[in-house]
C-alpha cells in the first residue's frame, strides 16, 4: 500500500475539472488509474483498448453519460450514450457490434422519460448497426444522483491491416477533420443558459462507424483516429502531439465552423477548439493518401465537410500550433480549468 | 412512437424498488427495456449476453456498483464492482478475460479515498485473473451524485461443451448452493443501522470464476449458473422456476446460514433467503452428476460450504415451495417492493 500519489496538498479531493477531459484529467489517469491498472493493453489516450483473443482483435471501450440537460436539441442522453460508445470502437479502427448499457435512475425519475431514453437508445442503435445485448438498472435515492446516468461499453472487430495508434504518426502526415465542430457543447451550453438563437444550434450527435469504414475503404493508412469530444479538437490534438511525440501545426481558417455557433461562442465567451463535440472526427493519414480519404469522406453524409486542418511537423514536439486568421501564429494549450462540466 | 409501456396510473416514475432485484424490477426489464432491444442474444433473466463472432462464444456482461456505504465489513465498492461482473460472467459458464471500468465521481470525493478504491479493483482483479483495459472518468456536481459510483464491463470466452441456459433445466435437476448466504447484504445494513455483534460480519465478496472452472472439470452437466446477488437466493430461484417453466422444491435445513448472520436478520426482521450475497452461486445441474460437481466444489476455498439445497420438480411450474425446518412447507415468493436499496 502506496500513499496516494495526487499530493493531497495539490488536490485533496475530485474537482469537476477532473472529469473535463483536460490536464487534470490528464493527471487522474496517468497518476491513479494508470500505475495501478498496468497492463499491456491499456493505452491511456486512447478512446478504447485493443486485445486480441483467438487470433482475433477486438476493440472494447467504455464511457458514462452524466450530460445535463439530459433531453437537448439534437438528441437526449440515450442516443449520446449510444453513439459515443458506437464512435471510441470505431476510433479503434473496428467495426462496433455489440453494447451494453447500464442505468443509474434517481428515484423519482419520470417513467415515461425513462421510455423516451430507451426508445431513443433503440433507434442509434438501428442507425448504428449495433445491438444492445445485456444490461443494468440501478435506482439510487432521491438527491443521491441526477435524473439518469448511462453507461454503455461496446465491443467491436478491428478489420485486418488496420493499426491505429499514436506512434503511428509521421512527420508530414495530414490531419482531416471530418466537419463543423462545437455544436454538441454550445447546443447544450445554450440550453443550460436559456440562449436562445435565430437559428437553433442542435448537437451533433452521430454514429462515426459507417464512415470511418468508407475511410479504411480508400486507404489503411489512417495512423490516428480520435472523435473530439470532451475538451474539443484542441484537448486531442494535445494529446496526440504528446504521446506521439511530434509537433502539429494547424490552420485556424481551415476549421470548420456555423456561423451560429461562432456567435454563440462569442456571446459565451467561448473557444469553439474547446467544446465538445459528439459525431466529429480527427484523422492523421499518411500524406500521400490524404486526398483520397477527404473525396471518400465528402460523399458521407457525417463526413460532407471534411477539411485537411494541418499536418505533423518536425519541430515544436508535443506542443499544437495554429496560425491564426489575422496571421501570426499561437500555441493551442490544453484545457486545463474546467470549462465545460457534464457536457456528456 | 407508442406510450409508456407501465401505465402512469401505476408506476408514474421509478421507485427504488424498481432497481431491487424484485418484482418491479421484472416489470421494467421486461416492460420497457426487453421490448426495444429485442433480439437474438437479450435474455432478461440472464446475468450476461452470448454472443458468437468469427466461430468463437463470448459473454459480455455490465453491471454499475451504487453500494452504500462505499466501504464496509469485508470490502469495498471497488473490489465488489469487479468480483461482481467477473461472476455475472463467470456465470455465463465462460471464462472472465478483460473488465472496462467506468467512474461518475461526486465533486469533493477525497482523492486519497478513489486511490484505495482503485487500489483494491486491482488487487481484485490480479486474484480473479482478468485485466482493466480501458476506462472512463466522469464527475458530477456535488450533490448531483454519491460520493463514487463504478460501472464494470466484462468479456469472457465460453467453453466449448458448455450450455448455460433456463431452457435446458430438467426435472430431477439437483440445485447447488456453493455456500453460507446474506452475508453481504447483512454487513451492509448492519453498518447503516450502526449494529455491533461479537463476531463481525464480513461481505462474502468473492471472484467465482475459479470455482466455476473446477465445477466444469467435474461435469459439463451443469445447466444453469447464477450468483444470488440482488434479491437473494430466493428472487434467483423465482426466476429460474419462471423461465425454465418448472417447479422447484428446496429444503430449508439444508440452506447454510452462519449463526451470526441468522441472529442479525432477527434483529433487523430479514429473511436471509432474500438477502444479497456476492460470493455465492446456485447451480442447477444433472442428477447423476451432482455429486461429483459437489465433491469437487468443497475442494474449492469458495465452495467448501456447498450443499445441495433442493431439486427440480414436476409440480407447481414457476413456483418455489421450501420444506420449513418446523416442517410444512411454504411458497418462496419473489420480493415485490424493496427490502435493501443500493446493496451493490
Amino acid at each position: 500500500m502506496f500513499s496516494c500519489p495526487i499530493p493531497i496538498s495539490d488536490y485533496p479531493s475530485v474537482l469537476l475539472s477532473h472529469g473535463s477531459g483536460g490536464k487534470l484529467t490528464q493527471q487522474l489517469i496517468q497518476k491513479i488509474f494508470f500505475p495501478q491498472f498496468q497492463n499491456a493493453f491499456l493505452e491511456p489516450l486512447h478512446d478504447g483498448a485493443i486485445v486480441e483473443i483467438n487470433g482475433i482483435r477486438f476493440a472494447f471501450s467504455t464511457d458514462s453519460y452524466v450530460v445535463n440537460p439530459i433531453f437537448f436539441p439534437g438528441g437526449n442522453i440515450g442516443e449520446l450514450a449510444v453513439n459515443g460508445t458506437v464512435n471510441d470502437v470505431a476510433m479503434c479502427g473496428a467495426k462496433p457490434l455489440f453494447l451494453s448499457c447500464a442505468f443509474i435512475i434517481e428515484e423519482g425519475f419520470a417513467m415515461e422519460e425513462l421510455w423516451r431514453i430507451v426508445q431513443s437508445m433503440q433507434g442509434a442503435a438501428k442507425k448504428a448497426n449495433v445491438q444492445i445485448i445485456t444490461g443494468d438498472t440501478k435506482v439510487v435515492d432521491k438527491g443521491k444522483g441526477d435524473k439518469i446516468f448511462i453507461n454503455t461499453s461496446g465491443i467491436g472487430i478491428v478489420g485486418k491491416e488496420r493499426n491505429i495508434s499514436p506512434k503511428n504518426v509521421n512527420v508530414g502526415d495530414k490531419i482531416i477533420l471530418s466537419g463543423t465542430i462545437a455544436e454538441h457543447g454550445i447546443a447544450i451550453m445554450s440550453m443550460r443558459e436559456g440562449l436562445q438563437f435565430e437559428t437553433e444550434i442542435q448537437s451533433d450527435t452521430a454514429p462515426l462507424n459507417d464512415l470511418v469504414e468508407t475511410m479504411f475503404s480508400a486507404s489503411n493508412n489512417i495512423h490516428v483516429l480520435r472523435d473530439a469530444t470532451r475538451g474539443g479538437v484542441a484537448s486531442v490534438l494535445n494529446e496526440i502531439a504528446e504521446s506521439a511525440h511530434k509537433g502539429i501545426g494547424i490552420t485556424e481558417d481551415k476549421i470548420p465552423v456555423k456561423e451560429e455557433v461562432t456567435g454563440a461562442c462569442e456571446i459565451l465567451g467561448f473557444d469553439p477548439l474547446y467544446i465538445a463535440n459528439e459525431g466529429k472526427l480527427l484523422a492523421f493519414v499518411e500524406k500521400n493518401d490524404a486526398e483520397k480519404i477527404l473525396i471518400a469522406m465528402r460523399q458521407h453524409p457525417f463526413g460532407k465537410n471534411a477539411t485537411i486542418i494541418g499536418e505533423v511537423v518536425d519541430e515544436h514536439s508535443g506542443v499544437v500550433v495554429m496560425k491564426s486568421k489575422i496571421g501570426g501564429t499561437r500555441v493551442v494549450d490544453m484545457l486545463s480549468g474546467e470549462q465545460l462540466p457534464r457536457i456528456c
